[in-house]
């Protein structure tokens, strides 16, 4: 297969990076152009951007010349990490362009006719682009802390229905981007809030498990509460979760089996992207731990730990992720392999 | 006023070290004895220990010689900090000798005949010692993360009664002592673990909310469930809290107010240790922190903030408390003053 | 004694911080006038400033209104904490409207007419002032790694001379202020390098260590290697130190000696922010260390241990200082008593 | 090739999980046999040890039964990361018994007849073991700073004979192994001690760069002067490095080009574990960091950075190296390599 050309808006960011980061070598899809703001562009991307990553930047990609946001590009699939303050019209105007915006940005994830989408739980959602009046399309992946809650909740929620949700986060610093928090903020200390996450994850989990009827997503009928802290932690997500069920599990064995044998369209149709199980269970008491777990599968898996009754809900775990690969740019990457491999997009 | 001498048992070790820290210079209390484990028996303290604060050794304390856990006492007051692999026998046997053994361990905490006090809630348990057959009395303080739970939930029980708590801690690597938690566990990690701290935080604080009826203590009749983490950070505890309520509050400000207003016994005596305010209530969206609040009125303060609704219990609160001040040594020095200002121990 | 009126230039800074933290309770100074850019001005302070520090703004200065850069000012003393973009027109202008400018800022250090002192070493180069053409005057502290380094090598240097000295340093990002450096960047990290330090400490230890002869300052004859590093720390510079002597001590005992036994002007008239001992040296082998003894003496301690043989160069020792008290605001503050306390400026 | 049998010795220490996590698909080596402690004696590999490494146990090993430590083994290689304790014993035990002892350890790497190698700089130096009067071999490696030391000064000194070396090391915890350091003793702290590190730095660079002549080392005729300090950072010992040459170098450039130039026999013969480069030279001013560079080229890579002119001796760089890869495991590992590809050992 020829590989489709793509290209990154917001390439010199923290998510943007990660965009170039992964798509090195991708099987299916070539970096080819990138766009950034006014102050980077006109220059090589090894000029432009302040390298982040612990690997080289890719060869293919150092010397590629930054464009400008509103310059007309050639790739049929563009990866958006751009920011939110300029996400979402941008995003838009590609879309009226004919190109396919796949994007990490929070600005169009509500919107009514775009799909907010985890190709493991709702692929079925990409449906809703059928009413994006444009000639391209917008679809989004979930903030990503959302990321891991959704993930975790789906197979559950299929199960025995999900009533309630109570969620506490410890998130890394690289959910910020880049320079993002002061290190005299965190060293040390712990920060009892991240603006706007708290929304984010109730009403994002909402419409990723929520039902398409009728050309319309009708959230999921369940409430979420969570508490959003930063941590001293550079890459993984933590989240101390516990969920009450409409019909009760009759055992903590039977939840464990329900998690470990969820398996998504990804692992059904062998995506590049897709980890080979969606979820991994541990049993040991202490895990899963950034530091140790968080590259799981290449940082594409969902980790739980910790499963045991709950004394005021049903059921306690502790769920980490990989914020800046499954969380962001590992999402998007996936949400266009979903939508080659279902004929969204053609190659 | 002479001072009344006190002994610390368990003094080099990290409790230890805190109780010598905060009583030097105390007005009621003069350090003139100290006990640990034979290794240590012998020396002089400064040889003994491995002095691990930010102050020097108090030059009074300097050069006292370590007895061995069985030597005989004068004083009659002792501060236990001692580990719990032996203090269960060991206070036991200082009580029956006569002493007050005023203990931070764990081992006689669920006694039923032991008070565990916290002198703003519920010092009225101290009459519990009456029921203790020896000739010495043994009190204890909550463990640390506990401290700072019952303090927010005592106000707010005691005006609405508390029904059911969800609790998330983000907990220091010095509540563990020396040397503790290897320090490859903990940089830029989180350990969604801690032996026995989810239990302790769940039973401990329905006894001190409890009643004490004819002689007895009722348990308080509501339900907590803790999920304890592990964050690299020295001092300073953080829990993401949401309440239930069997009475509802009007408003946010109602509940506000009440926890401000706040005072107990140590504040209507205005006891050395006694925080000017139990609670502190903050109002900036970020707060509190434990690198720049934790010292609050010279650790003994817990703090409060992001106060508000919860979409699936009532109220949502973020607190943060110093573990080994407040949460431990300090809590132990308050409970002793406050028997000295009830006449339980006379100087 | 009246109090003399001061305003804090670069208020809102973090160095600005520390000054008004500081002058909290000070026994001569008293914050009257806040200077900002413009952003921040006609706001009152606490409205205007992202407070940083571990204690609440001071009552009396949480209401002031900040004013602009180009203010007229009343306070006969200004404390400036600008930063260097615009520190150097900005203190040219106010001393030629008659203030005494006492800087932490780097533009002036340098300036042949500007005196660059450390009231232990070097109080006699305050009488360059009388070179300085304008009404008021401006007079700098060093640099803050400079800082430990000149205090340990001045009484060498009276002693045996210094010849030649190799420095690394291992410095708190407090140093960089806020935001300063990105927490991405330091969290389990070293950055080896800091924009323009080492040149910072080869040229200022020879400036304030040099002699004033004829109206002009001779610089000391020694030369200086510096290689700076960032590490996560958030107060207190560390720096390994080699030091070759023209003539050779005869033991290291003798080296400890002139070490401990060094006092300067600020320690015999007593200032009030004076330290007892300039220099406070450790025998343990593993200290002086950020975390435990940065506090020393309120921060304006300069702490040496591990004082052993070189191979290379002669002695070998580690320093610690705490950057933002000693290093910035405690510096300038002793600059102005000593200022004050020889007359120079009068009450 | 028929893979070769190894034992690894110590195989639950941090330095024995290590060369279990790099021997796993190891071209030449596999391993088969574990020895550790009594307490870990009998028991599975998973079941005895405490897994640090973030990537799963390699199922070859996972249910290996752990020996003692006298047990007989068959494999004809062993990698030992015994602790010094008992290491120095041990391996001479084994040597007896006719096993090639590859040692990590310190115990015997300044024996007389014990070859201390980096094969890029002195692999004639394995003729040492003919001296041994075992019928088996020990070899060693160096310690972890010394070897990114004695990588950068090698091609320097052949080239223009090194005279003094000054060296400040900022270390990872790592280097201790586990539990090793405590939390409380290094979060947001640097320690400035690291007991016998000094001294191993200065003595076994002298021998590793010393002449093989008439069947003994002569010591390589430069003075290396070290400070070594602990920092908050888990892999990867960053070093400001200043040395002094017999001929000066023409310019920094030639000095560049001789690092980068710079290839041994691993590179060579190709060897499975050798870096392509032994030296990485980066341009950019703020690099290597451990956080981004420690794992260039798997972590066999020695990185040196900010190559510039030194005031005190000639010139200045720092160094970066992956202490417990190329510092530890993957350094005996090499050694290994090159005596089997050098026909010391036959498969």
């Amino acid at each position: 297969m020829k590989k489709i050309p793509v290209a990154i808006l917001g390439a010199t960011g923290a998510v943007g990076q990660k965009f170039i980061k992964l798509l090195e070598n991708h099987p299916w899809f070539e970096v080819r152009e990138l766009v950034a703001s006014t102050r980077s562009s006109g220059k090589t991307y090894q000029v432009a951007t302040h390298w982040k990553q612990n690997t080289p930047i890719p060869q293919a990609v150092k010397n590629l010349v930054v464009q400008e946001l509103d310059a007309p590009l050639q790739s049929p699939i563009l990866f958006s990490g751009l920011d939110s303050s300029v996400a979402g019209e941008a995003e838009t105007r590609y879309a009226q362009l004919g190109h396919w915006v796949i994007s990490n940005s929070k600005n169009h994830r509500m919107d009514p006719d775009v799909p907010l989408v985890i190709p493991e739980i709702n692929p079925d959602h990409f449906e809703l682009v059928r009413q994006q009046k444009t000639s391209g399309k917008i679809v989004t992946n979930s903030n990503c802390s959302t990321m891991f809650l959704a993930m975790a909740l789906h197979p559950l929620h299929r199960r025995w229905g999900v009533q309630r949700v109570m969620v506490t986060t410890m998130q890394a610093i690289s959910g910020a981007g880049y320079p993002g928090v002061p290190s005299w903020d965190i060293l040390g200390n712990v920060i009892p809030y991240i603006s706007d996450e708290e929304e984010k994850m109730q009403t994002e989990t909402q419409k990723i498990l929520g039902q398409l009827t009728q050309g319309r997503i009708e959230m999921a009928p369940f409430t979420v509460s969570a508490s959003c802290n930063r941590v001293a932690v550079v890459e993984g997500h933590t989240e101390s979760v516990s969920v009450e069920f409409v019909d009760k599990p009759q055992s903590l064995d039977e939840v464990v089996a329900v998690l470990r044998q969820f398996r998504g369209l990804p692992q059904e149709r062998n995506l590049p992207f897709a980890p080979p199980e969606p979820l991994v269970v541990f049993e040991e008491n202490d895990r899963p731990q950034p530091q140790r777990d968080v590259d799981t599968y290449n940082g594409m898996a969902t980790l739980v730990g910790r499963l045991r009754s709950c004394p005021v809900l049903d059921v306690k775990f502790t769920l980490l992720g990989h914020n800046t690969v499954r969380g962001a740019a590992g999402a998007a990457i996936l949400n266009a392999e979903t939508l080659v491999e279902l004929g969204y997009i053609k190659p």
